[in-house]
């Protein structure tokens, strides 16, 4: 098992993909061969689609020997199964670069070639911007990949680079050759700008059809030859002519016919259109040089529906709704523009990328935390032409995962909370304004972004009573007091529907019928249930407060005083909190003595929304170590699961529960025996709050090590669905080990550091972004994005104690400096 | 590359997949895991397909230990991918044996599983019948999986072994969470005979389904225990019930209630319905016991109608037609009855297998030639009720590749006609009773197996003329006159269609638009279609002479004497024969000037059936060396190839064609840079032919290390499907080897070994087959099944000149011994 920072991957890291695409674009993955593989930018999930002929390839000449031409990958390692071999659209039988490395650093991708024969040195750099706090600019449909050639010899070398793609608009699904098959009638078309050239891959489906779009395969650079359309026929004449052509000077040239077949063609001709761009040049002795591809799609139309697996009301299905990019772009062409016109986007992206990877965090955690932001942009999430962010809970290989923005499962996300939180005050409006109903129940599955009916289920405890706290989390974050507004009728409905739904005697604990996030029904008292609605009792009373509700504010809080003894002492066992139940078995699906990895969850959202202890400080550290202790599998070997599963035998991770103190129930619930990776970082960011760093850093290299691309793809951490929104709950981690923490209404920004002394991480706040480097003499804070203005600035120095300033206003490029003089200027907390 | 014999594959050979089953049956595999995978059981292909919780488990038990039990499985060694992780149907949350060692030795496979904690030591052994000459025999729908148990310690040990199967009638289709849906109601029976017990799997579908039929698991062991229908549930009840159950004393009782929810349930609760059936034993210190399970099954119904992608007329694909083992069996219980009572079932099988394992052929050989038979008993062939064999070219993953039993494939295959002749007569008998138009145009894929009308296409002039060389081929091996009488007038008219169809100057020499297996027409005079048409000139007037047609015969045979110096004359460039074309870029997909593969193709089926050259022997063998001097590619790395892939960068493999000499076409003929099992077995046995025994065996190691394993699969050799029927030429391999010969009419036997002086190798005549031994004082025939009545029998020794007797008649178990006495009894040959 490999240590972190993760080494390269090897071309036989098979598992690993990384994905190129913005926030709700859709993307195109790339394997660590340097292949483009999963092509899903059509609106939906599409795991291991593979275009044909769709690849990179080089050239390069020497002076006085034979031109050399490859296919720009690593080398194919197997296994090579497939029912007619490899079929004629790899390529397979091309020869390949001999060695190639991915390192992958989310969201910047490199890939590094050598190959003896082809003499030159490759690297290629790919990525799709990502800047905090900016969800348009990391919204982009399109990627960038730029090929670093180097030229280590004495001589000259004159290099192509060719990318190669086949129209993917209109593609309806693949015959028994493996080869594609469209409605429509696909083209591709040259098209030269001043400081744009590629090849548009369009159709003529019309313009609301849900598969109408456009993919363009282009460059900035002048010194290109094409082959826009390759010739089409009935065997592989085209790729034929177009490698023959490549191979014999590096230049392509256009087709001058259709097909070497005389018309009239039968109906079943092919319709694969593939196009090839080439870049060419001269590389002197010793010379460096960028050949840059971008990669931009175009695919506006969803339909007007879930569609999903879960059966929300599909009514307004044969409707089309558009994407939101598409509210910004009128085609991929546009798109190119918008990237070569835009050079703070690589910019951006490339700060928050020295932000996380020039950090000293822990690498296990800056690989978590990079790598899950994957689940943002795959095809898990979205945004509507209105500008709606809605969410499957993640991403079946063909289609989305149980739909709706599932409350119960995002309630664990923190990454969007923290780096775009936007999107979450967008889901927090959805949730109280529009699947809040007039009794207080929350509908945990959203069918509003589509006008469709409401869906009618159980309430989900967990996810209703966490999206209060998510709300104060986002409110506190932003200071958008017309987001609390808009949402505060139905958060006060949905945190009284707690009290008359799920406490069934009144006595301020929950304890009837309680849907959860493990799909099933928990009864009787549980302290995943009564956490989380401590938590929302402390972030409603705090609402409360801010709006002047002041008898709604006390009543919330004195329920969650009288609430907070009574769960300890009916739930703490004194070791940890469990659920208590006169017969476990007497229903099934319960955990009863079990010590659950959930226990406190309620805790740790409070902790990440300021909002303090809602349990005994020492109970629930007990508690999340006790977790650890009991939930911690060095190795699953000798584990028995008859459910999913995400980790096996030889392999680290925390089962979602266990009986330490016997008492299994003959059925416990559905997942107890999983191991689910947002429920790790839930522990882990938990156990970093209550000081047991190195605990968490164990879960969080139990994770990754797990995800190291040979056995799992380091940028897909999969549940129900690849690309699961749980994992987003990673960033949690970083906060907690920063101890960052932002308050928007009263402009304050404070760090705890629990790592240390030496500390450079990245930061966000609603408004900035940056880095805090913390050193033995004292701490400083750079913007790198945004802005930020703060009445208090905090730093508790772990040497040095408290640090604090304020007022102060951030500029990107000015640090700013606290040193222990500032100790002085310590005012006392609000 | 590993040699050969062929070490034990690892768990972590996942290519490989050893399928059982027997002719026309269907299939199901074991992986190297010792995995059930594959189930291909529903006349159709199914690869990748896995049934949830269809698995064996143990369970030992020793004193003063807890009870260790297992998946009877090697580990899961990733990667570990998926949409849901492993869904729960994959149980891979459950420990596994600690190793796994498969020894593939087709048709007998032996899994070796061992593990500290279970303390006892298991070999499964895994086998579907094959008896050389009996179609019956080798065409049970079932198999038989004993795991031998032995037990090393001083202690007694309770073992159970408990086998686990999701019903499989009525599947429709797999919704999103990896589980089956079905048709109909799926119901599992427990059935006990005295001598039989098991669990019967149905379904309530009408007879006449498509989707209709039964599968059993069962054992004739008295000491079972028995979970005939898990709890159904929502949820993972059944399956956390039944572990429980076996961990807990290792004994199964069943259910009492259907479920443990109440019902009504949903119209998409599920129907999926599990059983599991025990074997229970204690073993003494030391001592091995069998548990031995039977798998069988009975899916009677085709739809009359190929259904293929090349998409000959359907027309009657509403009717229903039945597998002809549906003639001899009623039922799954049926099939395992039989299994049950017919002992010789399992001791023609082992003896065949010795024959070939415990022969000294090379061990790539054996390997190659067993391997292959696979094609013979996957979907790629079937049996019709009234007999009729069929066949596709191939099997893609999900359904047939390419119908009709094309006869320019079949063409090249050898092993049916050895080893189960009656199915080649068959074939036969189709094509020139039923696929032969008036005016001798045979249409290559024939139709009229289920009655649909004829496939109106290019003639093939390579699969036309092959059949009349192997019709001459079958009549020889069985002196089945009927069957020469009936296809006679179909070959008269199917040879002479040569003349008029494809030699457009009637020079003698083929030459006009010649359509072949490669998919395309070559046109001109080559030496493939011309060496074909020389041997099908022999072929028939061997059989004219038979039929006392001496005009016919003397014409044919003075067309093939003029031919033979035409051709040579025209085509030998002086090292091989090519292609004579004025401009091979006039037209696409030629050859000129490269030398070809095949180029003597028609000269080896003549070997094959004893029709001596037909082309000048120092020619044909130049040319076939040729063939593997410039085809065969030790290291492919530098091959340049934009089609199909079966062999790449590090690999082996002889291409389709070269061009030594230069004049490679713009275009060539579309799969000239391919590399097909099928004809590097073709070039292998005539290599062996003319005694280039190193260069054959160099290219048949070639093929099986490709097939390693890990890369591809050992028992599929795929091209345009899996289990492609062009690999059946190894077989060809073997009689090359041996100079195996028998000639029926005049009941003759004779061998010219190429190997040697020691050579054992297997025999197969049209009546009885057994095993050929040759050492230093003579040569020994056995005859192991059928009958065997000889008027000679020859041995050409290596060391002591030619051996001969008759007339002999041969009884199994009476080996018939020749020495260098027998000398004298030489005879003047025919």
């Amino acid at each position: 098992m490999s240590g972190f920072p993760r080494p390269p991957l090897g071309p036989d890291a098979r598992a690993a993909a990384f994905p190129l695409g913005g926030i709700g674009t859709g993307t195109v993955s790339i394997g660590a061969r340097g292949d483009l593989r999963d092509w899903e930018l059509q609106n939906r999930p599409a795991k291991g689609t593979r275009l044909p002929f769709s690849f990179f390839a080089i050239r390069s000449a020497r002076p006085g020997r034979e031109a050399v031409t490859k296919v720009l990958e690593g080398p194919l390692t197997g296994p090579h199964e497939g029912d007619q071999g490899y079929d004629a659209g790899r390529l397979a039988g091309l020869p390949r670069l001999a060695t190639s490395r991915m390192r992958g650093e989310y969201p910047l991708l490199f890939v590094d070639f050598t190959d003896p024969e082809v003499g030159v040195d490759v690297t290629l750099t790919a990525f799709t911007p990502l800047i905090p706090l900016d969800v348009d600019a990391s919204g982009v449909p399109g990627a960038v990949l730029r090929y670093t050639v180097h030229n280590p010899t004495d001589e000259r070398v004159d290099v192509t680079i060719a990318g190669s793609l086949a129209n993917q608009v209109g593609i309806t699904g693949w015959n028994v050759f493996h080869f594609p098959e469209y409605a429509g009638s696909p083209r591709n078309t040259w098209f030269e700008e001043p400081s744009l050239r590629g090849i548009e891959f369009a159709n003529d489906l019309s313009a609301d059809d849900l598969r109408h779009g456009t993919v363009v395969l282009a460059t900035t650079d002048a010194s290109t030859s094409a082959k826009p359309q390759w010739l089409s026929g009935f065997w592989q004449d085209g790729v034929q002519v177009f490698w023959d052509d490549l191979r014999a000077d590096g230049r392509l040239d256009a087709e001058t016919v259709f097909s070497l077949d005389e018309p009239p063609y039968p109906s079943w001709f092919t319709k694969l259109r593939v196009g090839s761009l080439a870049i060419s040049h001269p590389l002197a002795p010793g010379e460096s040089r960028d050949f840059t591809f971008l990669l931009t799609w175009h695919f506006p139309n969803r339909p007007r529906a879930w569609q999903g697996n879960i059966g929300l009301d599909n009514t307004n299905a044969g409707e089309v709704v558009r994407n939101h990019y598409a509210t910004r772009f009128g085609s991929a062409v546009e798109v190119a523009r918008h990237l070569v016109d835009t050079p703070g986007l690589e910019a951006g992206t490339r700060a928050f990328h020295r932000a996380l990877f020039e950090s000293s965090l822990p690498a296990e955690v800056v690989d978590a935390v990079s790598a899950t932001l994957v689940a943002l942009r795959s095809n898990t999430c979205f945004r509507l032409a209105d500008g709606r962010f809605a969410a499957w809970e993640g991403s079946f290989d063909h289609s989305g995962s149980c739909e709706g923005t599932c409350t119960h499962v995002w309630n664990y996300a923190q990454a969007a909370a923290y780096l775009f939180p936007a999107l979450e005050r967008d889901a927090r409006r959805t949730e109280f304004t529009r699947e809040t109903r007039p009794d207080g129940r929350m509908n945990f599955r959203a069918n509003s972004v589509f006008g469709n009916a409401a869906w009618d289920f159980h309430p989900a405890v967990d996810g209703q009573l966490g999206a209060i706290v998510r709300l104060y989390r986002e409110w506190r974050f932003s200071g958008d007091d017309e987001l609390l507004r808009d949402c505060w009728p139905g958060l006060r409905r949905a945190l009284e529907f707690a009290f008359t739904e799920w406490d069934g005697d009144g006595d301020g604990v929950l304890d009837s019928k309680q849907h959860n996030t493990y799909d099933i029904e928990f009864f009787g008292p549980n302290s995943l249930a009564n956490s989380m609605f401590l938590a929302a009792l402390h972030a409603g009373a705090r609402l409360a407060d801010h709006l002047g509700e002041t008898a709604t504010a006390a009543r919330w809080r004195s329920a969650a005083d009288t609430g907070r003894a009574r769960v300890d002492e009916l739930l703490f066992n004194g070791e940890y909190y469990d659920q208590r139940l006169d017969d476990v078995d007497e229903r099934r699906y319960q955990y009863g003595t079990g010590c659950l990895s959930d226990q406190v969850f309620g805790q740790l959202l409070a902790h990440l929304a300021g909002l303090g202890y809602v349990l005994p400080a020492d109970h629930v550290r007990s508690a999340v170590a006790a977790v650890h202790r009991h939930n911690f599998r060095r190795d699953l070997s000798a584990h028995h699961s008859v459910q999913r599963t995400y980790a096996l035998g030889g392999e680290s991770g925390l089962v979602l529960c266990s009986w330490p103190r016997g008492g299994r129930p003959r059925i416990p619930f559905v997942y107890s025996d999983e191991v689910w990776t947002g429920i790790e970082y839930q522990v882990a960011a938990h156990l970093a709050y209550e000081g047991l760093v190195d605990e968490a850093l164990e879960l969080v290299r139990a994770v990754r090590a797990r995800h190291d691309g040979y056995r799992r793809n380091p940028w897909n951490e999969a549940e129900c669905g690849n690309h699961y929104a749980r994992s987003l709950a990673s960033w949690g981690v970083l906060v907690a080990l920063t101890g960052a923490d932002y308050h928007a209404p009263s402009g304050s920004l404070s760090f705890t550091p629990r790592l240390g002394p030496d500390l450079s991480a990245p930061f966000t706040t609603g408004t900035g972004w940056g880095v805090l480097r913390v050193s033995a003499t004292g701490a400083e804070l750079e913007l790198l994005g945004g802005e930020l203005a703060l009445d208090e600035l905090r730093v508790a120095h772990p040497l040095l104690g408290p640090l604090a300033t304020g007022p102060v206003r951030l500029h990107p490029g000015q640090p700013l400096t606290l040193t222990a003089t500032d100790h002085d200027r310590l005012e006392v907390s609000r």
